[in-house]
Formats: C-alpha cells, structure tokens, sequence
C-alpha cells in the first residue's frame, strides 16, 4: 500500500499549503483547528486514487480531494454541535473549545470553501463537480436528519436503516472516487462504476463497524466495544436481532433499549448474547460480505487496466481489513 | 413602481411551485416554513430587474434570483440562533419552532439548494453564479463574525464598521444585480457597475436604517424607534458621536452602552440628544447621501438605454424612501 502512503504525504502537504491565518480569526482559525486535526484523509485519498486509476493526472484532483475533506469536517463540526459531542479526535470539538455560534458560523464558511475549490476547473468540469457535491450534500444532510428522527422511532425497517447510512457515509465515499474520475474526463459509465463501487464499499465498511462495534477486538478497533449497545443505538445488529429472535428475547433488548444502566457491562453481554443467538451476528457478517462482494463485481465493469482495478481492490480490502 | 409589482407577484407565483412537502419532514419543512414567512423579497426582485435592464430574458433569471432568496433565508435561519432571536417577521424562528438541530441543518441543506438552484444554467453561466454566489457567501459569514466581534470591542473604527456592513448586508444585494447580468450576458463592465450599484446602495440602506433606527418616525419605521441604542449596539450614529463628541458626552456615552437600564426611555432621549449635538447625526444623514449618490453616479457608466437607468435609478430612490 506503497500508493496509498504517498497519497496520504502528498495530499497533507497540500492541505498545509491550505491553511493559513485569515481575517477573522475568530471565524477560520477553528476552521483550521478542525482540518488540522488528523484523521487518515482516506476521502481525498480515494479521489487521488479514482484519478490516477482512470489515467488522468492526479496532480490535478488535490483541490477536488480537498474539497471532499473540507466537507467532511464541515459536517463533523455541525454533527458535533448536534450531538453535543466533547471531543473529535480525542481533542476538544470546536464548538467545546470555542463555543456554539462560533461552530455553526466557521461551519458554515466550510461549506462554501468546499465550493470554491472547484473554482480553478475549467467550467465543464466546475459544473460537474459542483453538481456531485451538492447532491451528495443534500443526501448527507438527509441522512444526518433520517439518523436523528430514527432514535425516537420503534419501527425502523432494514432499508430505512440501510438507506440512512447510505447517505450519512456511503454517498460522499462514492462522490470522492467519482470526483477523481470527474477530473481525470473519463467516460460516465467508468464515472458511475466507480461511485457504485465507493458507495457499496462505504455501505461494507458502515455495517462492518455497527458489526465491530459489538464484536470487535477491544485492542484493536478504535472505538469502545459495545459503544453502540450502551447509547441503545438502533443499529443493523439490533434491527436484525428484533427480526429474528424470540419473543422473549425481543422484549428483553426493548427493555435494555430503553434504559441507561450505571453498570453496564451485564447490558452489554446480555445483548452480544442475543445477538448473536438470534442469528443477527451472522446476518450482518453476511451483509458486510455481501456489499463488499457488490462493490467488487463493479470492477468487472470499469474500463481501466487490470493493474488499475487491482489497485482499487486492494484498496478495498485494506479498508474492509482496517488496515489503511 | 408597476414593474417592481410585477415582479414580486411573478417571483411568488415562481416561489410557490419550488416549495414543495419533501422527505425528511423534519428537514424540509423548516425550509418552506421560512422561505413561506413573507418579506418583501428584494433582493430576488433585484436579479430580474437588471437581467430586464440588461435586455435579458427575465424569465430566465428565475432560478438566480430563487437562489438568492434561499441564501438570504439560510443566513436568517442560523443568524437567528445566534442572535437567540424568538421571533422574526411577527412569527416563530425555526429554532423556536422546532429546536437549534433542526435549524442548524436545516440551514446547512437551504445553502446547498441555494448552489442546485444554477444548475440548469449552461457551465459558463453556472460557473459564473456560483463564482460570484461562493465569493459573496464568504463576505456574508465573515461580516457576520465581524459584526460579534464588534459587540466586545471599544475600539472599531469607522472604516471596520464600513466594512462590516457592507459584507454582511451589501454584497448580497450587488450579488443579487449582477446575478441578473450574469444570466443577461451582458459585457464585465455592465456587470460590475450593476454589482457596485447594488453594493453602494445597500451600504445606504443600512446607514439610514441605523439613522432611523433612532431618528425614524415610530409610525412608519417597521421596528422599534431606540431599538439600537436600547441594545447598546456600536452604530454608525454611535461611532461618529464616540469621534466627535465633548470628553464629558464621550464618557457618558461610555456609561450608557454599558449597562441595560430598566426604564430605557430616559437613556434613548439623553443618547439621541448626544447624537444630534455632537454632529453625528448629521454626518450619518450625510453619509447616507454620499453612498445614494456613488451608487447613481454608476448608472452612467452603464451601458444600457436611458429607460433603463431611470428604471434603476426609480428603484433606488424607492428603495432610499422606503417606498417599495
């Protein structure tokens, strides 16, 4: 994962070249403190990617990369906000070390940042980008919305949940490699085969977390295990379990769903339990392998070299393997 | 002013068929409850006027001058929480309404629509309003954040006050004009002088609403006569009196703007007498005339028929009466 690591180099100097002290302080510094904050940049690596592997020059998509970066931190900030979220990153949130109005005004400056970062395309390509982002804007809004009315709601099917994700997380993985492929002109069939296949992967890569959440290795998967069992999140593992298990056991995660335990740790194994006994264990380790597997099939149908399409799959398997 | 009438009655019918029930309600509701509260609507009148005064199809500037209105109603929804505001037009804010979630997303989705709304233009054009729409969004946010950082400081020269609303109020309104231009086609320098034009008289407008704000009639002034110095916001009329005032009603300007008296009408009388003896308030009148006159001094440099510039030139001074 050689590519990888050097896409990852690169386009860190590229952000740092980005980010300058600007007038007023008070509205981008927290832009700067959010977009220095790390991660692993693996969007705008994906754009770098989708260009290089449909031959264009990837020298030319570190603004679109970045746009899809400025983005995403754009909508940790206003999430955080909403989620009433301390930390990001194991640092302070912007709107905790500054304050609310202060996060939702530099937020809002991020997302016509975003914009401008298409600016120096030539107009076609400017029109089409612009059009991607704010489609997949809109779909991550409606996600993040969809997500928030699910919390108050008993009766979230399968394909609301999975369209929910799809939305909140898979679309902008999707639009970050049809960017790449936006800017290289390649034909539309190779720029949708590659945005299925980022979405698809996004979809995996989601359901694989709700999957870790509960049954990953502690030492290894970066969150708290049973996170989401003990914030009575309604997430695939759950709405599978409430498919498949008994009455008796239906009734026990509605119980353990609606209250908050100061001990926890008897919540979480009684549910893991149920989980898995249900078949909601297996269902969603198949889903996972299933939204992979389409995202795969995709690569059939691009038109690249099969040197191109084996980097893409690797690529995938890093991420499915948490392993970039 | 049969024509601004026109206008506005198109612009709603136009209005109306965009304001559709969509999914997530609890998303998009918000946004047609806003976009529906009424107003004037200006500044998309504006983008059809000069699309018209520039022998374009109006008809075609729909979209433009619906994006804007969509921007202006963005900044609204989030000002208003940070503004804690309870009410706005007589009714509910949408944080009241609904909570500060909802509207802060609901926001963040009216700004990406504010972006689709060029979409059908072809890229040339589209890239050019989205250019000028990004560039003005900026100034917007940033007068915003000037204008809070304003509220701590005793020290904001007149030239920062200047620039202060002409970002956070102005620009949308040269924005607004040269929008229409865009979509008329017409030459950069007609462009740029309707942009300036616009930008000269909304810094007008806001200099006489800080002069009636104290000195309006209470009958036809549409807010509270005092509401600003109530308020202790550091005005136009205030900045000028902090210049030119004697040390002693310096000081007790000083004294005023920093407490909240229960009984006000004592303070609002005592400050305006400071306001009208210290010369402020005739410098205020003055500058009103200074921008009025720069903002028609433009019109000759336009390149359009004479009906044309008495067109505008009717609207400014409808706009400056506030007739319209």
């Amino acid at each position: 994962m050689d590519h990888i690591k050097n896409y990852q180099a690169q386009f860190l100097e590229y952000l740092e070249g980005y980010v300058k002290e600007r007038q007023p302080r008070n509205l981008y510094d927290p832009v700067n403190y959010i977009l220095k904050l790390g991660g692993k940049r693996l969007r705008p690596v994906l754009t770098l990617l989708a260009c290089d592997c449909f031959d264009g020059d990837y020298n030319k998509a570190f603004d679109a990369a970045l746009s899809v970066e400025v983005f995403h931190n754009f909508s940790l900030v206003h999430d955080d906000i909403m989620d009433d979220a301390p930390l990001r990153r194991g640092k302070e949130t912007v709107h905790e070390k500054w304050d609310i109005n202060t996060g939702i005004l530099s937020g809002d400056v991020m997302l016509i940042m975003a914009y401008q970062l298409f600016e120096n395309y030539k107009p076609e390509v400017f029109q089409g980008l612009a059009k991607l982002f704010s489609k997949t804007a809109t779909e991550v809004c409606e996600g993040q919305q969809y997500d928030v009315d699910f919390e108050t709601r008993n009766d979230v099917s399968i394909d609301e949940y999975l369209k929910m994700i799809e939305y909140k997380t898979a679309v902008l993985v999707g639009a970050a490699m049809k960017m790449g492929a936006i800017v290289a002109e390649t034909s539309e069939e190779n720029q949708n085969a590659i945005y299925d296949f980022g979405r698809y992967l996004g979809i995996a890569f989601q359901l694989q977390d709700d999957y870790l959440d509960a049954f990953g290795n502690p030492e290894t998967f970066g969150k708290q295990v049973g996170g989401d069992i003990i914030e009575n999140k309604k997430t695939y593992l759950y709405l599978k379990a409430m498919e498949f298990a008994s009455d008796e056991d239906k009734q026990k995660l509605l119980d353990y769903f609606s209250t908050q335990p100061e001990d926890t740790s008897h919540k979480v194994e009684d549910v893991k339990q149920i989980f898995t006994a249900s078949g909601a264990k297996n269902a969603t380790k198949e889903a996972v392998e299933q939204y992979t597997e389409k995202a795969f099939s995709l690569l059939r149908m691009l038109n690249v070299s099969d040197d191109k399409k084996q980097l893409l799959k690797q690529f995938g398997l890093a991420l499915m393997t948490r392993n970039v």
